[in-house]
């Protein structure tokens, strides 16, 4: 595997040759971390990079997989640090009208007292990281497309099996570098985490959707659980008679807090990012996906506002969907607002060229059909995202269409079905079917397809699908005429009829006779097709992608700077400093906030609604050993340059001897467009100041038990 | 006359004493400047203060009242610097569909191409400012109440009318310190001013409401117009033979532009302020007054919001009270939180603790006789704003008063009818009455009505008025039907029925009968009383003031502090330094903007709408000699902690030499308070940076001609 061998080595000498990086961007697989030494010291950090390569071994153990974000450990007995958002479905879970955990906080009055998460809720701890690329391409090489696809696929499946065969861990294949190598990833599934202490709702989501994105911020979005296992120290569903974990690994709270310059270091699991895509596919989210995104959201919004005007119930019925057309609308305004004002289009493509340039013999050619592969489906684009949209943003809609498709695979063995169609997903289809009366009003569904039919029949012939047109016709009127037929005739808006309909699936039997059912038989198998197309896709860009990331990594060497790999849900680090943020012309904004900004904020009112006790002893300023010493006042939260994206909430965030300082919480709206391009000027991050926790339980809503724990007890 | 003496004599030692002024508080009187010699020099001005004493010398003649606001002369053949906001009148005067001057701007081809205002529009020159305390005071002294009122009253009147008799110039006599000094004020009155050159809209009022009493800042709110006068030199009509007036003093453009810390000063005509009113008031506007206010507005909007939603042509006809109504809302709500956020009723309440203990003999007892008239005014406050309301928030029932009250005042001689029923006022009445059919529906007319009596049936007994219980009774029902009665019976729904009761009235004449009519004759007696005691109260006050400010002065003196008068209109100066503002929690704005947040701000929509020219400019970067020499780019506003209040518009901004460096246009929104209490923290004006002026003027929308008048050529 020369290829291969070639990006390992380019990827070592990359970071050898590192002797001014950047210190901001970056989001570091642990083991890179010992060849970013010169830089690491640079910055600031006083211990050895070589401790943070193995995720496996203190420190990074300590940092875990908590519901969708990040946590770590911070007490030898399971103690778990995560955010209050993060933890919100325990909360919630174990609120009731006379104990109202989420507006009054909870503080468990000791260890017998602390309240069982939801059952579904995980905790994973990583035991195991380990290269498997040889494993997953063997049966690959030679093929292309579909083959190629599915070769992968089928590899990493196997390992997945092989790996959980004993029961004992989790396991799952991460693909890093676009289809350069693949890690398997084993994980410890801790099942029995319970509910230690949550802050008030209006002292952990202090400012809500009001203040999300926004800096300055003052939040104590944090929530202490902790992690049990049995007897045997194995996990264990929750059980009275388990005893707390012993991580492997805890962090320690550190005494100080942070300050301008300081630096500081994070581990998480950022979810996904698009930094190393090709400048075509920067210019088709900037010039196409992003303002397609944005106004096919419109359309959709639009419909529904108006509707909701004049018809009470259907407002009620569209709130939940239209706060989420709203929510991402407004991210992908902002995302795009970011890539234009980073000018992120042209840089990358000055950059690729520049790249394109030293790059010669099969990978230049493979990044050319790369690019072919790429431009095809970006000209399908926007109608793949009408048609996703279609059979997402209806009910009825997607009930007939989910129910053709899970009776087509419901026909094949379990194992071959298409993810989302197997047995363990029918109780999740099922839900989806008897939400549906609370969600659904048919004037207001026949006005969203016009809404996105109407876009679709405007669409080049070449984006057209023929059973699509033939369904709904190519004029206005023959699309209103085909709505109307067919909401009319349909009698899936009664549950019994969609819940029949679904026993019969589920078997792979016929379904009975429906209008929408009928549709949905002749639409499906174009989907199919489509679906097949896009995997072949797929499979050619996983085989060609990494020809494109040898040439930027050694292109990258050239500039003195290392590759780490896209965001891919895997254990990061990175590191840089705690920094202020200028955001607009004559706009400074300092990166530590103090408790005088929540009585600033505090209106009585939902959101600011800042707690009597926390008013009074802001009030008292009695803040003890957590004020900070230059600003001689409690602090709240802060900002730094560190590299995060979504799945970094909850993530730790270290000072330069490796103490925890800081809890990850959120990023600043100017940072939305981070996930593609990491500008300096605008990308941070914004954490919850540790000493601000320690304040709280020691002074506010006090929990002596807990800071003794953690190893800083209360002070005077 | 000992006490006033002592008056000077201590405002002349307070200020000797000012050893260490707080350079930022104060709008001050010319007359003051000298003794203020000291504290200026510290805060770096560079002349000599006596020049700044004669409001008829230079440089403070070539400060003019403008419009509502304030100018400034900039060439010796009556070039006029203002802003855009003032000179709003006569861009519009001048604009027509064909030539569009608010959104293209305008730029006078030369002298010939400059366009006259509208008729009504005056440049004020002061000519004259004369202590006249004996004569007003003479007949007044030994009186109380009402007919030390009147007293003051005629005198005054009595000064302006000699003063005008030649026909020379206009008077005015403006109380000073509470009554406690007058002085008389001549001005010369141009009335042929001419429009020169004026930006686009889109630079002039950049961001519009959205941005008003924001900082950071963008606008360039500027307008140049020319003063002229009749070949003798005199003012006259506007005639093409007139020639440009050549006024008694020009400000001289600064070469260099401002930068934080440095030394500003400001000459102009504030409108109101009540910084030296007593702690009771303060305590009464906090607690009651804007409460009040906030309540009685919100209580409006509610109806018309309420009433537009079901019917258009009511959302049309009562569009622009709704936006007056919420304008005076807010800024009452932003009075209220700033002053509660400086805690002014605390402070403002332990200074004159001080004060009083200081105080005795006479002037305490004074100053006790003055407290129970300001109580006495106090407790019918609710009351007054409510019938104010009643009177104004109305259009049916406020053209009845109007025209019964008109019926009253034309009974008597015209010198003595009440300001506002004169003679000259009544083509204001008529349009009053005119334009009523475009503002009026009795649905919402009677809504309104409602809202407001129902508060007035709650007032206590003590504010009630016997003739409005008998007309609307004390029960919700009795209301209700009153005022059906009352829309179903009038007839002032009708022009024809309002004009011809306006043409008796205006010659004193019985008006033809109406329910509405009939109803103002019985409520008119009340108003008339409740007139009768205000102007009782306020003539005691006007005779007990002064003994507050001679305590208020002594005890400043002990502090080592001048006091200036509450602002009145007259030509004031206040000089401090560019300061930058930090209003929140890690929130830190800088003193200076630059062309970089116009383009932040540009979304091509109105009010952020940057004119191609302009962004292509900027994108350009050829800023020449206007550029700032430490930014490296062109400035576009600024701000000081400049002493400013409503009519400071238009104030020319001077640099430590007496340069011309800016032009006021706004405060702050943290600011809307200082009208009762200045906060250093919060207090700041903000202007257009004259480099901005000049850099549009070099190289956006030329007029090198303009340049060279001003002493400024455009550079290269």
């Amino acid at each position: 595997m020369p290829l291969r061998n070639t990006l390992t080595a380019s990827l070592a000498l990359g970071l050898a040759l590192t002797t001014s990086a950047r210190a901001d961007e970056g989001m570091w697989m642990p083991t890179q971390l010992p060849a970013l030494a010169k830089p690491l010291r640079e910055a600031g950090f006083k211990g050895d990079p070589k401790d943070l390569a193995d995720v496996t071994r203190a420190p990074l153990s300590a940092v875990v997989k908590v519901g969708g974000g990040t946590g770590s450990f911070v007490s030898n007995d399971g103690l778990l640090l995560t955010n209050h958002h993060v933890a919100m479905g325990v909360i919630q879970y174990n609120s009731s009208p006379e104990h109202n955990f989420i507006d009054d906080g909870f503080i468990a009055a000791g260890r017998a007292d602390e309240r069982a998460a939801n059952p579904d809720f995980r905790v994973l701890v990583t035991v195991g990281f380990d290269k498997v690329t040889d494993e997953v391409l063997k049966d690959a090489r030679g093929k292309q497309g579909r083959a190629y696809y599915d070769a992968v696929d089928a590899a990493s499946k196997r390992i997945v099996a092989d790996c959980e065969r004993d029961g004992s861990v989790r396991c799952s294949v991460a693909n890093m570098y676009y289809g350069s190598d693949f890690y398997r990833i084993r994980q410890l599934e801790l099942r029995d985490v319970r509910l230690v202490y949550a802050p008030p709702r209006a002292i952990g989501n202090y400012g809500d959707e009001i203040d999300n994105f926004m800096w300055p911020r003052h939040s104590g979005d944090f929530t202490l659980l902790r992690a049990y296992v049995g007897k045997d120290g194995k996990p264990a569903d929750y059980s009275p008679e388990n005893v707390p974990y012993h991580p492997p690994a805890h962090l320690q709270m550190a005494k100080d807090g942070p300050k301008a310059g300081d630096f500081a270091m994070l581990a998480g699991y950022p979810g996904i990012t698009y930094r190393h895509r090709t400048a075509a596919e920067f210019d088709e989210q900037v010039n196409h996906v992003l303002p397609d995104r944005v106004s096919l959201f419109d359309g959709l919004i639009e419909v529904i506002e108006a509707a909701g005007k004049t018809d009470a119930q259907a407002k009620t019925r569209y709130a939940s969907q239209l706060q989420s057309l709203k929510n991402n609308r407004k991210r992908a305004a902002g995302e795009l607002e970011g890539l234009r004002r980073s000018d992120a289009v042209r840089l990358r493509a000055e950059d690729e060229r520049g790249m394109l340039a030293a790059t010669t013999g099969e990978d230049a050619r493979d990044i050319a059909a790369l690019q072919a592969s790429l431009a095809d489906g970006a000209a399908l684009g926007e109608r793949d995202l009408i048609l996703g949209a279609f059979a997402t943003q209806t009910q009825l809609m997607r009930s007939a269409l989910m129910l053709e498709r899970l009776r087509l695979e419901s026909a094949k063995p379990d194992a071959e079905r298409e993810t989302g169609y197997q047995q363990r997903d029918q109780a999740m289809i099922e839900g989806v079917l008897k939400q549906v009366q609370r969600r659904y009003d048919p004037t207001v569904e026949k006005a969203l397809l016009t809404s996105l039919l109407t876009r679709y029949q405007q669409l080049p012939d070449a984006q057209r699908a023929p059973e699509l047109d033939a369904a709904f016709g190519r004029t206005p009127a023959q699309l209103k005429q085909a709505l109307d037929g067919l909401y009319q005739r349909t009698v899936l808006g009664t549950e019994a009829e969609r819940l029949s309909r679904f026993a019969a699936a589920r078997d792979g039997k016929p379904l009975a006779d429906d209008a929408l059912i009928a549709l949905a038989r002749q639409l499906v198998p174009g989907q199919l097709q489509r679906e097949d197309a896009r995997k072949t896709r797929e499979g050619e860009q996983l085989r060609l992608r990494p020809a494109y990331m040898r040439a930027l990594v050694a292109w990258r060497e050239q500039q003195g700077r290392a590759v780490y790999p896209d965001a891919n849900s895997t254990l990061r680090i990175s590191y840089g400093r705690v920094e202020p943020l200028s955001p607009r012309d004559a706009v400074a904004f300092a990166p530590v906030t103090t408790v005088a900004g929540i009585v600033e904020k505090n209106t009585g009112q939902v959101p600011f609604d800042a707690p009597k006790p926390l008013l009074e002893a802001i009030a008292k300023g009695d803040f003890g050993n957590t004020a900070d010493p230059a600003l001689k006042t409690q602090t709240v939260n802060f900002l730094t340059n560190l590299d995060t994206t979504g799945g970094n909430s909850g993530s730790p965030v270290l000072n330069a001897r490796g103490e925890l300082i800081g809890l990850n919480f959120d990023s600043n709206w100017e940072a939305v467009s981070a996930s593609w391009w990491y500008d300096p000027r605008y990308k941070r991050a914004i954490h919850v100041d540790m000493r601000y926790l320690r304040w709280l339980l020691a002074k506010v809503y006090p929990a002596p038990a807990l800071l003794e724990e953690m190893g800083v007890p209360a002070g005077k």
